[in-house]
C-alpha cells in the first residue's frame, strides 16, 4: 500500500507515508515546494510506506492528527488496499463526527483498481511504456544473439495487468498471465510443458532465441504453490520461526517445498506483505521456471525428441527501475484532472468519495469527470483465503483480475500463435514527451469498451424515446409491440440480475 | 565481439555474424530491406556471432568468402577486438593480394575504444541514456521508500566508461569504479568497508537508502579475485574439468575461494571469453558485495558500532536490457556520418583504415571526419595476463580505460561527496527524439579536450609562424630568442618522448 496524504485545502501535507499519518509530521506544500515535483515520478516528496491504517488504534490515530491539525480533509492516494482503508476511516470519521472529510485516488502501477467507475489508475500507462521499452529491447537483443531464451518477470503483484499490456506493446513471444493458469489449474508442470513445446517448436523453425513474460503474481496463480504458500503463511500466522516452518508442513505440501530449489524455498519463506499476500517482488517465478525448463530440454536433448540447439536462459526482473520512472503525458493530464476532482468533492462538501474520470480513451476534452462512493466500489467476498485468513465477509474495493472474455485478452490470444513462431516484435520506443507517440494511451484501455456511465445515460435516451412514441394517442399495436418487447426485456434482465454473483460489472 | 560484415559498394552482406561469413551466408541490402531497420537499435538485420577472426584458418576462411563473392570491402564494425582482427585481415589481404579492402568501424556499447582519433563509440550514448534513465527512477523510489540499498552492476565489460557516464548522468550515492579499484590496489574487503562506512555515515543522517553504481569489469580490478580468476583461466586452458578446478587451485587461491559465497564460486568458475577475460555479465558482484556489506552492517549493529535501521540491498543488473534500444540521435548522426566515411575510405582505395569522426562535441557542422590506419591505434603490451595467455607481445587495438587524470573523473570527483551525502539525484528522463534533451551527447565526452587532429593542427600553426617572422631579413634579437625557446622546447619534448610507454596519448 502506497499512500500519501494531501490535505488539498488547507495545504497542510502529512510526511513520511502512513507512518507520518500517525507521527503528525506535515509539510506546508506551497507553490515553490510543488515546483521541483511536478510531472515527475515517485512518492519523495511526502515519502510512502508501507503501513496501513485498518486497526482501531490506526484508525484513531489518524483521526486524532486530523482534529489536532484541523484538517479540512485527508486525500488517500493509492490502490484497492488504500482505498478500502480510505472508505473505513471515511465512516469512522463520520460516526466520530470529526470534521475531516476523506477522498480517494485511484493510483497504482499495477493497474488492477479497476470498475465501472475507475478505467485505469494513475502510474499504470507509465510503468507499462517504460517496461514495453525494456522487453522490447530484449526482444531485439534476443534476435541479434539468437542464443538466448530471456525469462523476464514483471513487477504488478497479483493482477496481470502489466504483463497483458506489455505484451501488447512489445509483442514477446509468449506471456503466460496469472489469470489463464488459474482458470486452466495448470500445474507447474504443466506451465514447464508449455515453454518446452514452445521451445521445441521454435528449433523446428531454426530460431533458438526468444523472450517469455512472467507476471510476478504467477506464483499464486499456480494453484500447489498458491497452496503451499497459505501453509507457510498460516505457520507464519502462529507464530512459528522461519527455521521451523518446513518440519511442520503438511506431507503433500512439505514433498513439494523438497523437490524445490533452495533458492526459491528461501524466498517462498519470506513474511507476507501487510495484505497477507506473499512477498512477490522476491520470489523468482523465472527463475524457477527457467531451471525447470532447461532440466526438461535436457532430457529431450538426450533422448533425442529434441534435436535444437543447447537451451540458454536468462533471467530478468523488471519493476524497480520503472517504479520512479517520469510520468507519460496521459498519466500527468489523468493525475491533474483526478487533483482538481477532489477539489471540488471536497468544496461540496463530500466524505468517503472516490475521484473519477471516465471515458479516457477519447481526446481529453471529452473526459467526463464524476465522483463515486468508494462503498459503491466494495464487495464481499466469500471464499476462503487459507488458514492465515482474518478478513473473510469483511468488504473491501477488490482487486481486479485481467478479464479472460475482455477485448484486450482476445487481442493477445488473436496474435499468439504468430507471437510464438514468427518474431513479430515490435518496439515503442522509448516515452516521449513531445512528438510521435506522445500521446499514446494504453492500449489495453483503448480497446475495452469504456464509458460506462456514458452508456448508462445512452440507456437511459432509449427509455426516454420509447415512453415519448407509446403515449396516450398511439396505436394499439405500437402499444401491443412496445408491452411485448420491453416484458421480455424486463424479464430476462430479472433472471440475469437473480444470478448475478454480486461481482460489479466490467 | 560483436561483429557484422557488410560491402557497401556492391550491396552484398554476409548474415549471421562471423559465422555467416565462414559459411558464406548472404543478403543484399536494398533500400527495402534496409527501411526498416534505419535508426533502430540491434544486430538483427545481420546477426551477430561471438566469435572472431584470427586463427589462420578463420583468416583463409573469411579471404575464401571474399574472393568468392568478389567482395570490393569488408566493413567490420566493432570494438577494440573486432578492430583488431579488422587490421590483421587487412594485411593479410594485402600480402595475399586478395583485392578485398578492409574497413573498421567502431561501434561498442562500452565505449572502451577510444583514443587520439576515436572519441567515442557508436552506442554509448544510447546505452548511457537509456540506463541512466533507470538509475535515475531506482534512486526516486529509493527515496520514496526510504529503505532500501540498491545495488546496480552495470554492462560495459573490464572498463568503466558506462558507469563514470551513467553516475554523471543521474548522480546516484556511489559509484565504485574498476580503474580507481585497480588504482589504488582496493581489496573485496577495502571496497567492504567504504561502502559499510558510507551506509553509517548516511544513517547518520537519518537516511536509510541509496543507490550504488558496481561497473562489471570491477570483479577483474580487484586484485586478489584477478588472481584468482588468472588461475581459473589456467586450468581451464590445460583442459581441466569444471568440477575438478577448485581442487588443483593454489592454497591462497583456494582459500579465497572457499571463503566466497556458493552462487559466486559457481560463476568465477564458467568458462572464460574468446578474449581471455571472465564471463563478466555472469558474475554477480553485486550480490557478493550486497552480502559482505550486510554481514558486516549486521556485526556493527550487533557491537554498538552502528545505530541506524537494519541494512537492506536489492541487487540489479543492467545491462541487456539497453542494448537493443532504439539509438540517440546522437548515435544515428554518427553511424551515419562513419558510414558515409567508410565509403570514401573505399573510394579511395584505402585498406586497414578506420572510419573516424572528431570534434563530436561541437555542432554537426563542426565534426571532422577522416580515416586513420588501424595500425597507429596498436601497440604491444608487455605485461603478463595469467597462465593462459597466449598472446603476450601481439600488436593490438587495446582498450582505453577510464582515465584518473581526465576531466570527467575529476568531474566525479568534485561531486562525490555531495552526492554520498546529501541525495542530490538526477534524472535526465527518458531517451527524446524531440524536444529538450534530444540532442544531448555523453557528459564525459563533452567535458574532455578532444579534437586531436585538430589541435595538431593549430600545433602546425604555430610552427608556421615562427617560421614566417624567423626568415632571413629579421632582427638578430628575434633569431637569438627563438633559438634559445625552440632549442628549450625541443629537449623538454625530447626528454618527455623517450620516457614514453608507448601508450597512445589521449
Amino acid at each position: 500500500m502506497y499512500t500519501s496524504y494531501i490535505s488539498i485545502l488547507c495545504f497542510l501535507v502529512d510526511t513520511g507515508g502512513t507512518d507520518g499519518l500517525l507521527a503528525q509530521k506535515t509539510l506546508e506544500i506551497t507553490n515553490e515546494v510543488l515546483s521541483s515535483y511536478k510531472n515527475q515520478g515517485g512518492y519523495d516528496m511526502l515519502g510512502r510506506t508501507k503501513d496501513q491504517i485498518r486497526t482501531t488504534e490506526q484508525v484513531n490515530g489518524a483521526m486524532a492528527t486530523c482534529q489536532a491539525l484541523k484538517l479540512d480533509a485527508l486525500v488517500i492516494i493509492g490502490g484497492v488496499t488504500s482505498n478500502t482503508d480510505a472508505a473505513q476511516l471515511a465512516e469512522t470519521f463520520a460516526e466520530a463526527k470529526c470534521a475531516t472529510k476523506v477522498v480517494g485516488v485511484p493510483v497504482t502501477l499495477n493497474g488492477d483498481l479497476k470498475n465501472q467507475f475507475v478505467e485505469t489508475t494513475v502510474g499504470f500507462d507509465t510503468i507499462c511504456k517504460v517496461n514495453s521499452q525494456l522487453i522490447s529491447n530484449m526482444c531485439t537483443d534476443a534476435l541479434s544473439a539468437e542464443k538466448y531464451y530471456y525469462f523476464i518477470r514483471m513487477m504488478g503483484r497479483k493482477a496481470s495487468h502489466v504483463a497483458l499490456e506489455c505484451a501488447l506493446q512489445s509483442h514477446p513471444n509468449m506471456v503466460i498471465l496469472g489469470e489463464e493458469v488459474a482458470a486452466s489449474k495448470l500445474t507447474i508442470f504443466d506451465i514447464t510443458k508449455q515453454i518446452c513445446d514452445a521451445v521445441q517448436a521454435r528449433a523446428e523453425k531454426d530460431k533458438n532465441h526468444g523472450v517469455i513474460l512472467i507476471p510476478e503474481g504467477l506464483v499464486e496463480s499456480i494453484p500447489e504453490l498458491y497452496a503451499l504458500l497459505q501453509e507457510i503463511n498460516g505457520l507464519h500466522g502462529k507464530g512459528v520461526s522461519v527455521e521451523n516452518i518446513s518440519s511442520q508442513l503438511s506431507p503433500w505440501a512439505s514433498a513439494l517445498f523438497e523437490f524445490l530449489p533452495q533458492f526459491i524455498r528461501q524466498q517462498l519463506l519470506l513474511r507476507p506483505e501487510s495484505d497477507d499476500s506473499a512477498q512477490l517482488s522476491q520470489i523468482e517465478t523465472e527463475k524457477l521456471l527457467a531451471q525447470l525448463v532447461e532440466t526438461e530440454m535436457n532430457k529431450r536433448l538426450k533422448e533425442g525428441t529434441y534435436k535444437g540447439k543447447k537451451f540458454n536462459a536468462i533471467c530478468h526482473f523488471f519493476g524497480y527501475q520503472a517504479r520512479g520512472a517520469m510520468p507519460s503525458k496521459f498519466d500527468c493530464d489523468y493525475a491533474y484532472v483526478l487533483g482538481h476532482v477532489c477539489y471540488h468533492i471536497l468544496a461540496a462538501g463530500l466524505n468517503g468519495y472516490m475521484a473519477t474520470v471516465t471515458n479516457l480513451k477519447s481526446p481529453l476534452n471529452k473526459w467526463r469527470c464524476g465522483a463515486a462512493p468508494i462503498s459503491s466500489m466494495m464487495t464481499v467476498k466469500g471464499w476462503s483465503r487459507g488458514p492465515a485468513t482474518t478478513q473473510i465477509g469483511k468488504p473491501a474495493v477488490h482487486m481486479a483480475s485481467v478479464d479472460l472474455r475482455g477485448k484486450a485478452y482476445e487481442m493477445l490470444r488473436q496474435n499468439s500463435s504468430s507471437c510464438l513462431l514468427e518474431d513479430i516484435y515490435r518496439n515503442p520506443g522509448p516515452l516521449q514527451f513531445e512528438g510521435p507517440g506522445a500521446d499514446a494511451k494504453p492500449i489495453s484501455l483503448c480497446v475495452e469498451d469504456q464509458d460506462y456511465m456514458g452508456r448508462i445515460k445512452k440507456l437511459q435516451e432509449y427509455l426516454e424515446k420509447v415512453k415519448s412514441i407509446v403515449k396516450p394517442g398511439c396505436s394499439q399495436d405500437v402499444l401491443k409491440a412496445a408491452l411485448s418487447a420491453m416484458s421480455s426485456v424486463t424479464e430476462t434482465l430479472a433472471i440475469m440480475t437473480s444470478s448475478s454473483t454480486g461481482q460489479p460489472p466490467l
